[in-house]
């Protein structure tokens, strides 16, 4: 039995959002083959719902780090944030793009003990420090990721998607949204 | 002598930002007579800073929330999170919104000794709640919001208000942006 | 390829170990079709081997909670606590005994958001309270689950259980104990 | 007036115990010349009871640690986790076994301003940082018992201790265990 | 319209108040133009005001330190413990001491991104340290300071003002005391 | 052997310090048997010297709580503070104020478990909340010590000593005073 998208906030019908909300939630549903609760969640909120999947999407269609490593960002960032529905949404696409069935649980449960490289570990420190301490981020931080390789695009997109993820997972949280039993098994 | 916008990050030109971007920019300078920082900085990612601003303007533009409202939440916030750049920006804001020049200063030192109403009150309690420990939010804070008369969505935007300024606040952190000298003297 | 048992210990070989604690794991190999990790690491010290076992087996044989129940109790624990090891085995031992696929996932993610009944979220709530507050657990906490429908010596194996798990994931954390790639796929 | 052994679970009788209990808490007793109230409550779950002082046993018995480094340990963490009976009891015992009336309460109160030697700093700061940030625990910390001259088995069993304390402080809180009187006083 | 000095103790009258603590508020509001709320607020408890203010006297007058970087201290302190009366009280102090209309609104948000000297900063930090986390402060916080070239009696200073103020705002949170609405315009 | 009186600061001599610090001090050891080694510490800055001990006499002199409800709250604050020196000085005169050889150790662990009255819990409970989390004490905190028959004088006291110790417990672990040996002795 699928799991109602959010318990706190009414769900919103298809039929009733904006058209351009519907036809993004469609296309979605036809590439997954259902459509993410997150989507129908958010169409609560129409404008809302426009500018989160804009900003995911400007993350995703124009950031020069690999799909799998912002992926890595989101579930290293959800796992700290204890926010059920993006590591689960995110772990399956996590094993998609990275190709590998153990690494969204090793990475949302402790991103310490992770079999990732040492440029991947220093990303994930950064993004949960950014996470859990906002404030204690500092140059050296920065240096760090410069020191991996990582190019200051790279550096903005990689606090960017932990900081896109602090405000999905506190989303998530607040309405309670609950993952699709299809990611639970996606990529394994 | 006016602060650089942020000090670990290239800082973009405005003839270098696509046409949308300047013209963003553009009208806000006309608005406030000097360029928030926040808007060069986030140019550095064009199509983050589309989404970014679109969702606050989504907030400010379609929510129930007055605006004074959404700009408690956002202080109480950006004070919980020490987030110097919001912390500034928008406290002059609180205080044209709210015509009155005390309570940013109130709400960005610690919320529950701010002069608010209860029901002001009960907002900012479930926002920096929101912030500090999102995975305690429960059932009983949206109810402790709808006891005070606040509508669905109204209770969602107090979320959606805090999540934004969760993003807000890490990236100011991380980008260390720095706030325009004009903000600390307006509205006072 | 299968992962070392530990990294920061010497791994003992079965031929060196002490009678009785090589059989103890060559049962335990022929019942799950590999040697869990965990027994081969504390296979380093004989005589704490003993008594961790003993101990585990003291609840899984003695305690009149089901097999179910002491797993998502373990689960709870181990997400809180951030242990991959414990969280990746007894994850797997939880998806059996539950003979649910999804429950180890929710329950190391937040117990909170987790599909169980609500005498099973009281159980997970004192088992994690006393994982990360140990000094604020009180009377009313034994209370709360007895209003549930615990027993008492049921009351006290929740605490045990809990108790244990917090030796077992420091231990794990302590010697980088590795999970075995099996696990994670035993349940699905 | 002697205090009950612990006030939220039943206190079990010597004559209902099994045997081996019986024995073991009856050559303790002549031992000590009271019965240790830690005895009295494990027994309400016979299995557990054993199984815990076994771990208790081939620390105390098999470890090349001296039994003064040992109970340093269990001081330090007990402190650590704010558990009454754990500090008075193995306070006991460390004066005994150190022949120092006063390291205990400063081992208890704050380890890091007792008087011991740089070793048995490192010790206590390891021990203490298992038991408040287990996930933290990391490489350096082995690396740096390793630079004082601990062997690998003394590491091992000097975060076993702070594991089996762990477990221990979290009983002692659950059930409420209460200190012999005669604790308090012995060894100064 | 004035706020009440406290809102959880009964408000002295000036002419109830011993002889010498009535003096001391005269002399303070005359050169104040009004009296500062902690006067009255203290003189609830006329031995408690007495030593108080020969506290704070004693820094004032005796210091080595210069008066705006004791009241950078106390408002970077005031920040870190979220306390409303003192960051806007000691907030109009800076301002005038430090002649910087901005630099108190820095030093209460966040100390880290303040526009000040390295050992300007130093001196925050360890403050900040010595409020948040007082038994971690160590040997290495003291050599950092004479490192910046702080003298032992000006590093002792920046550790009693630290202090000074745990003390007050304290007494501040617990008596709910309220700043001079004069003071939020002081200085700007 | 006896301590230092602290280890980071130069510790005055007797001799040189003004004379009415030196007669101060004089008066204590006569009546202590032993010099306090607070005394010597803070004689390091005879202003606050004079400041300090004026407050804490204001307490003991002029409170309605007893004395030895001073000492309980000074004793769980050090607790936790993790503070040796107040814990062993303040212990002693705890243990002497309120003839109880085993308080003192009961609160310095955890004041939670300590054999005292309903009254005294919430008295102790309010002083530590003001110790650890001091923005969050509130109305309802006041309100309980009401209902436990405190005066207002008598709550006042307990915030002020608790805030008293706050300062002095920080200013122990910035000189890391060290206590005398004879504190550990007196009143067992």
């Amino acid at each position: 039995m699928a799991e109602e998208p959010m318990t706190r906030f009414p769900v919103p019908d298809l039929e009733d959002m904006p058209a351009d909300v519907r036809e993004r939630i469609e296309a979605e549903t036809e590439r997954s083959g259902f459509t993410p609760n997150v989507f129908t969640a958010f169409a609560y909120r129409p404008g809302q719902f426009r500018a989160f999947f804009d900003y995911y999407d400007a993350l995703v269609e124009e950031s020069p780090l690999a799909r799998e490593e912002l992926e890595m960002v989101v579930v290293a960032v959800s796992g700290a944030n204890d926010c059920l529905y993006c590591v689960v949404a995110h772990g399956a696409l996590l094993r998609i793009y990275a190709d590998d069935p153990h690494l969204a649980e090793q990475l949302a449960t402790n991103h310490r003990t992770a079999n990732i490289s040492d440029a991947h570990r220093a990303m994930c420190d950064v993004a949960v420090k950014l996470t859990e301490d906002p404030a204690a981020v500092g140059e050296s931080d920065i240096e760090r990721l410069r020191d991996h390789g990582f190019s200051m695009e790279e550096i903005w997109d990689i606090g960017s998607t932990a900081a896109l993820f602090n405000l999905s997972n506190r989303m998530a949280h607040f309405a309670d949204m609950r993952p699709n039993e299809e990611f639970y098994e996606l990529g394994r």
